[in-house]
């Protein structure tokens, strides 16, 4: 769970006075700013990978650094509805490293072309660790952002994909950000809120339920995993970067023909609640993965 | 002076294939990027500021750490002769300093504040040393940003300020980047290239010689230096973050009366050569600060 001190940061960066602008400042997946054509709002967002905390060399590959660098920062543009379209790449390293350094750009290009990104600037240095920092630009239609506050008493919750086992599979190192599911919720279903799962459906849940001012019953018996996980590990290993969105209960066969798995409903109330498949509600423990805690 | 590894890093990565929307690619001080209204550009560029490698805690108190992340990647900005607008902020640090995240964000606002530029996003996380990542968003005039890439021969070369020095007086903790200047010269000047002085100007002088196919002949005896400096200091210290800009003869007195230094010309052959004030000219050595050498 991340600690109290981690979400006080968060509170104060959230209240930092925006300049004009500024939509939508920190706390988010990413800020929305104008400063683009008028129809249009640029997303922009930032993701530090460092060695020892995001990643080992025991696990990964020089290549799975750049590639999940990359990824992270473009599952958060997804999160919001939005196309990526240019990204900044910050890289230090050991100077014993740094003939190695095409293999984590590799990595980084890999997904980068395959998403249509443009890699249009970058830094290097050096340091005793890797340390990846990326930085993208996207682009989302006027007024067709979403966050992570617009649930409502009545929406379905929805995720992507399967979660949980992601470290144990490799799988935190190779996800694929949902960056297509996101263009087709935007062209086609009235999302009210989105955010990825970076930190476990718990604990994600509570930040969108938080800054929505609703509650949630999660359905134990709907949520999906793995194979060779279990519902908590689906509810608290983290690290699975697919999507959770709240959407209007009508839109429920659409979603679930492209692959979203209903998996709760939005509440009136402040309460995060797990129905069990006996038909009883307990209370939701709130624990998460962090790599800060 | 840089060495051939990271030279060659450089040319890797200009050569990277850009897509629709990229202005301008790797390579200059910051990336020129549609997106935004038509007659208007984005202006993309990024800095990393790392303990041990750009500062050291015996000198910079966290205040001036935090100012100079941001003022680096101000300074770039200026230098295409952009206006800035958001700056996102990545600030990894060892868990005992983490109660003094404050100190470094105070460094940063003030100089966030004081230009107008919204933090509108970051990532905290923990590593051995302190490493800031900074990314920032400006906007320029179509057509009206500057690169290093248009000097003409017959052009007067010029600087913003005294050069050297920087490091020991710590100036280069607490320099002000030259958004003023350039807003000025944008509004004023036809300026055929410009930069930012990072590495020394006899260094960026060769980078924006290089790149606009030039030469340069530079006046020893009118290059500005910082009391207590020589020439040598001027040409080789570096951390100066003065702007070097080449613009057509007929301006000089106008450049001159709003504090710019004539320092030089620029010639059609590919030599740079330091005129001494004997009238003698000698071939420019060029080697230069650089934190990757």
């Amino acid at each position: 769970m991340k600690s109290s001190f981690e979400l006080e940061q968060v509170e104060k960066f959230k209240k930092i006075p925006q300049g004009k602008g500024v939509v939508l400042g920190p706390g988010d997946d990413a800020a929305i700013l104008a400063g683009c054509r008028k129809d249009e709002r640029l997303v922009f967002c930032g993701d530090m990978s460092i060695e020892g905390v995001h990643f080992d060399l025991k696990q990964a590959t020089l290549e799975d650094v750049g590639y999940k660098a990359v990824a992270r920062t473009l599952s958060d543009i997804a999160a919001m509805g939005a196309r990526p379209l240019y990204m900044g790449f910050s890289l230090a390293m050991p100077r014993s490293h740094r003939t190695r350094i095409d293999q984590i750009m590799r990595g980084a290009r890999e997904l980068l072309d395959s998403t249509g990104t443009s890699l249009v600037g970058g830094d290097l240095s050096y340091a005793p660790q890797i340390m990846c920092d990326t930085w993208g630009i996207g682009v989302v239609k006027r007024g067709k952002y979403l966050t992570r506050a617009g649930a409502r008493a009545g929406d379905l919750l929805y995720v992507s994909g399967p979660l949980g086992g992601s470290y144990q599979s490799r799988r935190h190192l190779r996800f694929v950000p949902r960056i297509k599911e996101a263009a087709w919720l935007s062209a086609n279903i009235p999302v009210n809120a989105m955010m990825d799962i970076s930190d476990g459906l718990a604990l994600d849940l509570y930040r969108m339920m938080t800054d929505s001012g609703t509650g949630a019953v999660l359905y134990a018996d709907t949520i999906p995993f793995n194979s060779g996980c279990d519902i908590f590990q689906a509810l608290y290993d983290g690290e699975d970067y697919e999507l959770l969105l709240s959407a209007p209960a009508g839109h429920r066969r659409r979603l679930e023909n492209h692959g979203f798995t209903a998996v709760g409903e939005v509440t009136d109330d402040n309460r995060l609640m797990l129905r069990m498949p006996t038909g009883k509600t307990r209370a939701l423990r709130v624990k998460g993965f962090s790599s800060l805690s």
